[in-house]
């Protein structure tokens, strides 16, 4: 068989050959902006002779800081196509996170959408291997800005000769996009991804029984491209010639609703918060999703309540899927089988409430302390190891952190969880969130998931409080409905929970707080709760 | 990213660790066998062991000669799991081709159904290189043979034990599987399949735009296991738990009637021999086929008058697909685009009766004589040639013949064909079998599909009659349906030709005969028309 490589090359070439005429649109700063593949692959053909022109070299890193839109994916296949690192900066970091990551990535160029300036220039001068600086708005004007080297992308483009030929001869094994941790502890980790693990990642995430993306289907990513690829999204869309739909700069779920009916999008996906902005805009006003056949999930689990409230209020089944950086980021994804539709109702509800099962090509394991295989009994807990070609083998220039998380062949992902005889993941929690109360281990999420189910309750976190006797011991942070604000008390959510979790997992402390506070990319950020209501923790 | 190897064995262990339920059935020599997935990977890990316990190496070449079965299935598995080539004989082959292509292959072990026998007692003086001979049936006796030594296939798994530790690390281009061309001229040419190139092309079907298998299907290969991995479908319905039917030894179209309508067949692959065979039996008797999906055809294309047919009486769409042996074997797929649903049904016809659109992950060219890309018009005829990781660089030892074909690092497949704006396939001819009529170029395909849209008629080749002033010439050879046999005229033909063809694309000769010769896959064999009805040609 011929020694073909596998690079993103490959996606972009069939787009150009096949879907001419298919639609990508993008909520731009004045309205819509709509154009075909072949306009897309023509303004790629003119940013990749931008990129030559600017003078970078194969292997450099190019970095974004950006918004979900039509630029972000010219960007993503430009900058691989040519031989050079897509570096994606997530937005939401710290001054001194983004700092960190641009320096370690050492990035050449960074192409920053305008509204994004600001966060730029105040780290302008702590960033010294950045040669240019792009904006990206819908106009060839420059702003004011005390940014330098400085060029406006449409001028850039505008200029640039529209003949570009990508070579299908790039090595697989190159690096054509990275992407950092957002960890809430140390320095964020680095995630270089081979044109190989995407071109691989891409044609799983094609396959029917995972995203299944189709010629036939309209694709939202509302997770951003700044987080593991926008799970894969962009080239997977671009593969099979999807039309594809960008929300935009700070999209609010208002905005995400009139996109959805508008553009008649079939598939979407984000992380639970969206799904709940989301609902709470159905609850009051009427969107048309009848386009829709699935939301993609994940980030962290999605509550049941959430999911039958898609179901029975919006048509719209929630799909559990689950990943990370280190992995392209699919791993499993959550359809029943189908002899699980002679299933009651709630027993494929309990199928449905778990991440899914292993992606082909992967492979996975539920290991316990010592390294052995847990029982696929859907009880016992374990840690999750991974292995596969889409999996990462190890952290950019980070020996330390790769051998501690890789260092045996398998991608540790402290991530907890169970794996059922049907081989349903189940997480039950992150390694550091897990409460470990007398030598048993209580599942935050679970606990969470369960308070969560109550009517009075809006949002609900759970962590663990030092304990003399038991260690540890469960300490519940719940978000009441605003209705409920003043008149729920701790003894409601006890209550609640008594038939449904074990005695010794009930919370020994319940508390009501305005918000739970979130990370860069929208998870329950336990490590501030700890700080804020446990004293001496961390 | 992980240096994680692409292998059959990844396959084969998510299937063991999600699809333990899910149901493999077989047409047996004593009525339907039927097992499942947790059952058929204990059986391939005794054949793992039984294979070890015959001595053969890795890299020896291991034969079946054998129908579509869960043995076959089995044998699909174990023989490259191990590290061994798993060399597909063609039983419809001549002598002297089966004794070329063990020999040029030096299979070392042959699996051979008890009703194939005679096919090997025949020929065992010249087949020296093969040490051990196992019989497939349905016990564990040993009929009488020549053969020898023989064992009995159900007596050996009996025996071996039941693990077998399948590894993970084996090279991703060490050779998986092999089998030769059925070339109508010449000796027949190897094709080495890696287990990079099953992985892929296994992934690639089971996108959702190409044959987008899901464990929700029921498959049934028609096409034999013999011809180029029976389009994949084995490894891809394995690695997603698909249910499989295979319909064992000499099936006839009222047998696969029969399977497809009790079995709930979602979907099928075969030649247009056999959905032609399939709709005679419809006319006649009645089956539910209400399960299916789709039929896949490939090895030639179908008549649009059987599609027509098929739409408009049977109820479940012929697909159209393209590939050959040495492209794994898909390259295209024939599925309307979401914008065509607009289209007049005749316009989707159009679409449909091409071959389709490339595969994700190979890339195509139309090229004419003098390797110049032709437009891409639907017009134009040219050479398709194709790349990518799941095409044959080379033939195996025949260095003359991969020059030939593969010598520039793209496989020339000698197949003329027109590419139309949307980017789809339409095979016109064979190089060989092309009409060179003064300077223009008559397909013959064109001229069959058009005539075999004739009411009266069952089947129609066409082959070149050499000519004084215009060099070729086209000639019709046509059988009639029985009930028009002594009814039917030249003129009717040629009447039913004039507004449907130039005039000067019209046959100069129709001639009526009871059947058109097919080769060993079931494509016409027009080397055996030209002996026949050319003098002096062939």
């Amino acid at each position: 068989m011929m020694n073909y490589p596998l690079t993103t090359n490959s996606i972009l070439k069939r787009a150009k050959m096949l879907y001419g005429k298919k639609e990508i649109v993008c909520r731009d700063y004045n309205g819509m902006f709509r154009y075909n593949y072949a306009r897309f692959y023509e303004r790629v053909c003119r940013l990749a002779n931008v990129l030559k022109g600017l003078g970078v070299q194969p292997g450099d890193r190019v970095a974004t800081l950006a918004w979900n839109s039509h630029r972000h994916l010219e960007l993503y296949f430009a900058i691989p196509g040519i031989g050079c690192v897509l570096h994606t900066l997530n937005l939401r970091l710290f001054q001194e996170q983004l700092i960190y990551i641009i320096n370690h990535a050492e990035d050449s160029v960074i192409f920053v959408d305008q509204d994004l300036l600001p966060l730029l220039e105040a780290i302008k001068d702590k960033i010294k291997t950045v040669r240019h600086f792009v904006i990206m708005s819908d106009t060839k004007e420059i702003p004011g800005t005390s940014l330098s080297p400085v060029y406006s992308y449409e001028d850039l483009l505008d200029k640039a000769p529209s003949q570009y030929e990508f070579p299908t001869d790039l090595d697989e094994w190159s690096a054509a996009a990275m992407c950092y941790t957002t960890a809430t502890t140390g320095d964020p980790k680095g995630v270089v991804y081979t044109h190989r693990a995407i071109f691989l990642h891409s044609m799983a995430c094609l396959t029917a029984d995972m995203m299944g993306l189709s010629e036939r289907d309209t694709v939202m990513p509302i997770v951003p491209m700044f987080h593991a690829n926008a799970w894969g999204m962009p080239f997977t869309a671009t593969w099979t010639g999807t039309k594809q739909v960008f929300p935009g700069a700070r999209p609010d779920p208002m905005v995400l609703c009139q996109l959805i009916q508008d553009e008649k999008v079939t598939l979407s996906a984000g992380v639970p918060t969206i799904w709940m902005g989301i609902l709470q805009v159905l609850e009051k006003q009427k969107f048309d999703f009848s386009s829709a056949r699935g939301f993609i999930n994940g980030g962290s689990a999605a509550p049941l309540a959430l999911m039958k409230a898609y179901d029975e209020k919006v048509g719209v089944p929630i799909i559990h899927a689950y990943g990370m950086t280190e992995t392209t980021p699919l791993v499993t994804l959550s359809r029943t089988k189908s002899y699980m539709d002679d299933w009651s109702l709630e027993q494929q509800y309990a199928v449905r409430i778990k991440q899914g099962v292993v992606a082909p090509g992967l492979e996975i394991r539920v290991v316990n302390d010592r390294g052995e295989d847990v029982p696929a009994d859907g009880k016992t807990m374990g840690e999750l190891i991974i292995r596969g070609p889409w999996i990462a083998g190890e952290y950019y220039k980070n020996p330390e952190k790769s051998k501690e998380c890789m260092g045996d062949g398998w991608l540790h992902t402290n991530d907890i969880v169970t794996i059922d005889e049907e081989g349903y993941i189940y997480i039950c929690d992150r390694t550091k969130d897990l409460i470990k109360s007398g030598g048993e281990w209580i599942s935050s999420v679970d606990l969470e998931n369960t308070i969560m189910a109550h009517p009075m309750v809006a949002e609900a976190a759970v962590i663990a409080m030092p304990h003399e006797k038991w260690d540890e011991r469960p300490m519940a942070c719940v978000v009441p409905k605003p209705e409920y604000k003043d008149s729920i008390k701790e003894e409601d959510i006890i209550d609640f929970l008594r038939d449904k979790m074990t005695k010794w997992m009930l919370p020994d402390k319940v508390i009501f707080i305005d918000e739970i506070p979130k990370t860069s990319v929208g998870k329950f950020n336990k490590k501030e709760l700890r700080q804020k209501y446990i004293p001496g923790k961390a």
